[in-house]
């Protein structure tokens, strides 16, 4: 069995068991009660059949395992599952055993119930996230000053601030945020094929009129379970499935993106910041491993592929698809357990993050002035032109010793050279920036 | 060269030149134009140097072969592209080349060149998807009441409509609209590191003030592109190419479902609906193959994978990635051109889809009654109980012979038998489901 | 927890036990021993120590969900497990206790139970393969001479037999069995950082000449696991790790497209197959879904993702990646999870599918003739000219009626009209091409 | 067009022409040639009819931009081709048009042209590799024992050096050299739908025996393009392009991890190396950007997605897909260009890199000898016990001040300290490993 012992981003989390089979044996069942609940309000079947139903989903103690072997037989475990909560509630009443699964279908139960599961997960994703903000937000506010290098293909450019790195890092998660609180995840109310016929027909069976009933019923079990109503059943519209799998490679990209930035300024020959524990090692005493950041990364780089197979899914031939269907549901799982996993991760690593400006101003200096070229070049393009002066610039560059130095040598230059090599006086729109970043922060998180 | 001869789905579809490499130097160059004129706007470069920059990017006939060669040089076009522009504007007026890419980098100019084409592609893509969108909804309306048989796992399950069918199609075109429609495409400006340091301190220098002129400038370049204005550079902040992969495997998984349906009821054994014209073989004369679909398919196949790299895009490190950034162009233009290319193709397709309602009824005949077992059931299940009724039909079914002469055998059944077996009596709630879906697309496209 | 119950390929096929999460902590702790028992032969630590180890390791009752959890503090399970192995050795030998774990690092200890695993699990897959190539050798053989339809996309095309057809799968099998039998799985022995050196230093310690001793000590681990030595550590060297993704996507894609012809040849309408059993609907009492192949199609659909997850691996930074390695684990045991599943699935699918040649011969009637066109076109290109003759073939068949008909119209035909359409007569080099598959087979399963 | 504007790492490397449209224009072009010589050989067409073909394919000027719009026709470009080649050969011989083409279908041409054109690129990128090879091979050896810095989650670990460095990425190399090499490209002559009944029938016509001609023809065809024979016709049996994706991400995994590992080293804080000579910047005239790895990485990022789409080709219904074939196409065509592209960057770069000693050794002392930690561990760890002696390092490390200061407290370490300390001692076996590395690759390369 699987516990997540190869995927330590998320064991321990709460994602585990939010998403265990279990959860989804105990969704699966109830969206069985939802529907017998509704079908009785609306008249189809008896209203003393659902106390019963209730019960046994309640107090079912299936064998997961079991049921996943025999789920085999009909490519799904709803089949099964449904066998045993019928003997379940015959026990406790026989004629409401007949009440079980009336009219439904094995998709509507098990695409009802992934909603229900997925809708809780991001809900939780969507708590971690918010602390992640917050955490940030702090970060960029206290930092919004503090300059660092700013670095593009691995070399130092030009002065950044750290408030505005982490500014960086909480746009990412604002926009999965946005992302994920547009992600709709509707019920499925089908019937075999998506026309609700057999649901119409027991309802027809007992006197209730047809018409309007195929959006009664939708809205009522959807009501139950707390998840919208789709203008169609979706056995094969899996414009859903291809979402949650986008919107958790969203939540993992924008994480892996920090994970990625912790790691590279943790390294020992830069070190401007630490994870607040770091990890231990079985060889190595006195190693500190920015464990929390590797688990962020590990998570964005399997997302992705798992969306890829759940984008897929939109090639779902006919009115269920043979193979299609099946094919999502582990990595639809393995998608929320990466950005559950990942989200409360990261809250973690930030809230508890250390920042060391005296590394990054040692770091900021070690080019002696070199990371502010760019800015002797805007003083000098126009005096001598933009060519001539990138290209002298570019030549002192390479030479060996003092860029400070060799720059005294250039006579437009010589009054403000202190200054103008200063990295803290070129940042630029940063601060404004770092605003901006938390002004949108503040509407969402 | 490449000019689609793989890639079957897009040639003269309109999406090949919107994103050749041509265009790509275009849209660059208008990029260069619009940071000029807004600079000139603004006081920080004399509005003298804006027509011949203009100019000279306007008529510039450069060898794009040779400037992708020449990109190896620092990993991207642009720096050979400015250094073009430059000559052609001194050629003209040699002090406006001194005023060319101002302050600017090459990811300001090619993100925000590569947002121009995206928004332009995608216009594209949703008049293409609203062209769709119309002749599904005919098609849905037309057979809004023609049964066919509904298949699940391969097998006739229960009847459906041929109207609820283009309904279930239609929907994923409207899934696709939204999301299309939601996408936002930003600007990018934030120079060398994301600070806007150089354009400030070129502001500076022509005595204009700092505070604010980076979000200015911003706006002005987005107001000249037509882009949105982010809170921020996204440098390494890639949800908007994350976005564009997404949004285009929804577009093509949407078509794609289309195109593997229509392959399905094409097979010759169905015959339910054929394409406009069929493409020829090259061996044999008989044949008519249903190639437009095949090509949505193709498209449906590839774009997923495209996703997942353009969503690899967000682990990008430090203030610009080395090689996260250089591994999305390729794939994202590919990502547009499927896209492009299968709405294109999706609407020839559906525009003059045939549909065969001869075929649709002999088939839904085929399994002489047995597609309406689940409906026999809901009678049989309250007279006999769940299981049996159910062990009982399963028996009968498996049996050679009519399954209505078998049926006869049961007394439940014997009055209305003709009644109960004919599908057209079965359809649930298909035609108010196709109603729905109307009603919804009514409000999109 | 995850017994699969999403992932029904596999639960129940001996698979799930032999890749479990206690399966991985039993294959860590028998590395460790094999350490032990290498290092005490070369004389690196006392013989005494070993059985202690052993009989701690053989005996440990470790609760893995526990393990799981707290392998988030180092990254990977190894810390907590040597913890724990230590502990338990101590109970029984305080000072084997020492021994434990010496000189080791946690990538070599999860490498190469990894590879001890994956050995197992690849065997295994070998040995489904080996039925699923002898059943279908049965069918080629059986069926060498019965014609039916080939089909091209979607459309009867010309004829071929269901022996070439099974010669086809076959060769997939083939291809995938000679790719699995050429993957080399290395024991992992490298130290911290790939040098050995911790090791070599308790070598010396104990008066083991340093020279040689990495060499003497990887081998001798090696033949305890029945792994090949590789040349060097391979830490951040992942060939191994894409290698297996590749391996496990060539298994079920053979399979996935044996499955999704099976579910072709069993949609209603076709008709020319059947699964042994037929999975059952909680809706519908008269389905026999075709759920063997819907689970091989759902095991190709998965697989390519994940082999893109551990080809991805290939970038691993320094001497060990902080995430790559992490990312690795759960997609390689997915993977093998799912070629597992699919070779035991597909055993089962072929050795007991039925195969109808009443409805092969009536399918290959269906057209008429008309699958025959290439055939006439052999017979009238050289007497009208190729154009002309696939000019007329095109227009009569599509004019409606008997194909037979209007070519008793063309005067070159007339004479041997019925052996010319004759389907049976038209099979090319079918009968040959299933005797080199079968020679093919005969060197392989 | 494209002509890899948004893709640096290949133009001008030679596969930009190895794989363009026109090549594969001309490459099936050639292999319409072949099947008519083979075919004049084999005594199925007239002699004469050879040198009109040959002629009319050699100096064919096809608008391949036209083609690739008309290729939408058919789903595939052979069709238009051949009745261009047809009408070109008539223009020269009348007669000779009638047997362009005889008896083959499309997927034979366009799978044999690819086929040659991936052989091609194969050749070209193993001798890249070879290069590649050559120069790591110089770099293990010259550094073979010069000490630096092993890294570990991006933390200093212990000593390693920068020839074990070079040795793993040698044994990438070599890895993907080896997987190249044993990559079948197997000719495609199949007919229409495998059975090859028109080259038959066409044979019979000729009065060549049918008995064995399929074999005769295939092997003259793979002769004729020098392509190896394969058991049987793959139109659906797609392990050769499942192979072709998997080692294209072989190669530029191998040189992504190369790639990856120089941008690390190169970083401003480390500067263990540099690129030969770097790129430039668009903004800062002192940049000198690692660019080449840059490419490397950005190949490496993309290839495992194309090969997954490569590998999804398995899933391929009847005897050709419609979809899945035309979804292999361009994916199969970007692969190469990446792996040839990478190759060719890589050569370049690993011939020029150069290695700065110095700051190998400046960054290994950077830590005052907390790298070596773990041998301090071996001398302690038997005295005090493992866990003792782990628990006091990791406490001693943890403290500010000299590592070795502190150390010097500690009675057992206090003679030899400075021989402890020198990481120069703590190399264990990896001399021994470059050894054999280098070994191993004399075999190969």
């Amino acid at each position: 069995m699987n516990t997540g012992l190869l995927s330590p981003v998320w064991p321990g989390t709460g994602m585990d068991t939010l998403l265990a089979d279990e959860a989804w044996v105990e969704a699966m069942l109830s969206v069985e009660v939802a529907l017998a609940r509704t079908q009785a309000r609306l008249g189809v079947i008896p209203a003393a059949a659902v106390a019963p139903i209730a019960e046994a989903a309640g107090s079912a103690h299936l064998d997961v395992a079991d049921l996943a072997v025999r789920a085999r037989g009909a490519g799904n475990p709803v089949v099964e599952l449904v066998s045993e909560l019928t003997a379940a509630v015959a026990r406790l009443d026989e004629g409401a055993a007949e009440f079980v699964h009336r009219g439904a279908t094995s998709q509507d139960i098990l695409d009802s119930a992934t909603m229900v599961l997925a809708a809780r997960a991001l809900r939780r994703v969507d708590a971690d996230l918010c602390r992640v903000a917050n955490a940030l937000a702090r970060l960029a506010d206290d930092h919004r000053n503090t300059p660092m290098a700013g670095r593009t293909l691995t070399q130092h450019a030009v002065p950044t601030t750290f408030g505005l790195k982490a500014a960086g890092w909480l746009t990412l998660v604002l926009d999965a945020l946005e992302r994920l609180r547009r992600t709709a995840l509707p019920v499925q109310v089908g019937g075999a094929a998506g026309t609700l016929a057999a649901y119409v027909e027991y309802a027809k069976a007992a006197g209730v009129p047809a018409e309007g009933h195929a959006l009664a019923l939708t809205e009522g079990v959807a009501a139950e379970l707390g998840l919208p109503v789709p203008a169609a059943p979706w056995h094969t519209q899996r414009t859903p499935v291809l979402d949650l799998g986008w919107v958790c490679a969203a939540v993992t990209g924008a994480l892996g993106k920090l994970g990625l930035d912790v790691l590279g300024a943790s390294r020992t020959e830069v070190g401007e910041v630490a994870e607040p524990a770091g990890g231990s090692s079985s060889a190595m005493p006195q190693k500190r491993n920015p464990v929390l950041s590797a688990l962020l990364v590990s998570a964005a780089r399997q997302a992705p592929a798992y969306a890829a197979i759940l984008a897929q899914s939109m090639l779902a031939e006919d009115e269920r698809s043979g193979g299609g269907w099946q094919s999502e549901w582990q990595p639809l799982r393995e998608s929320l357990l990466l950005a559950g996993g990942a989200a409360h991760t990261a809250a973690e690593l930030v809230e508890g993050l250390r920042v060391f400006p005296d590394r990054l101003a040692v770091n900021l200096g070690l080019s002696g002035g070199l990371i502010v070229t760019e800015r002797v070049n805007v003083v000098l393009a126009p005096v001598l032109g933009k060519a001539a002066a990138k290209k002298l610039l570019g030549e002192i560059a390479a030479r060996p010793g003092s860029f400070a130095d060799r720059l005294r040598d250039i006579p437009e230059l010589r009054d403000d050279l202190d200054e103008l090599l200063d990295p803290a006086n070129y940042l630029g729109a940063a601060g404004e920036l770092v605003d901006r970043v938390l002004a949108r922060k503040a509407t969402l998180a």
